[in-house]
């Protein structure tokens, strides 16, 4: 009997306490996607996965900037070509699901090229209209 | 008959769509309190809003801190003195409510003193057992 509810235990924590949601799952997914997109040379489609909207917020080195758009450009003036944007990699240190329509992501980015550089990001997603998107992005 | 509706409708609209829920609205007078506290000199204080826990998470300029201890050790060596604290004022940008539990805050931090700094937040706030904590600060 003990060992039938220390197997259940075992199976509930394996299940439910560490095991990462669908939505967790996809998010990081979508990350590593953001990532090859980046290693690629493409930031349109690195962008893809910010929301598309005047109210997307994005915090950096240079203050705030509202706006897909502006993020965009923002993206594209600092990382002029290839050599600029290096190779990305992403380390996920949390991911968090907050309710059914956000998660909130914090990790470290690193970009390896002749001067390398590193920092972190926090991240909150939101579903919207089934799509998971980076609606506030604060990287430093 | 249009004009109730648009009365109604207006009212919607200003109780509903444009007004903050209790929660948003605490969130913003514990801020004012820990502004308050900082300015008075005391960090034990400002700290009283962040979650006593070895999970509470600082994003600063020197990386990730894990912890509230070290999270406020680092406060206290950062800043030694009222006068190296100077004068803090917060300015909120966004406040959303998120889920029940948990509201995201944008917001500008400035530091009045000799030579004045400034940057920018994003607070992840939980109620926990009916107590509105800080559980991620990503300061820049």
């Amino acid at each position: 009997m003990k060992q039938v509810l220390f197997t259940s235990l075992c199976m509930f924590f394996i299940t439910v306490g560490f095991a990462q949601s669908k939505d967790q799952i996809t998010v990081e997914a979508l990350m590593a996607v953001q990532e090859a997109k980046w290693n690629e040379g493409d930031i349109d489609g690195f962008m893809q996965f910010y929301w598309h909207s005047d109210s997307l917020k994005f915090i950096g080195s240079k203050g705030i900037t509202y706006g897909w758009q502006k993020t965009l450009d923002n993206y594209k003036k600092s990382y002029p070509n290839k050599t600029e944007m290096g190779i990305l990699k992403f380390t996920i240190l949390s991911n968090v699901q907050i309710s059914e329509n956000y998660i909130y992501v914090i990790g470290k980015w690193q970009l390896t090229k002749e001067k390398p550089v590193e920092g972190h990001f926090t991240l909150l997603w939101k579903k919207i209209k089934g799509q998971w998107l980076i609606i506030a992005d604060h990287t430093s």
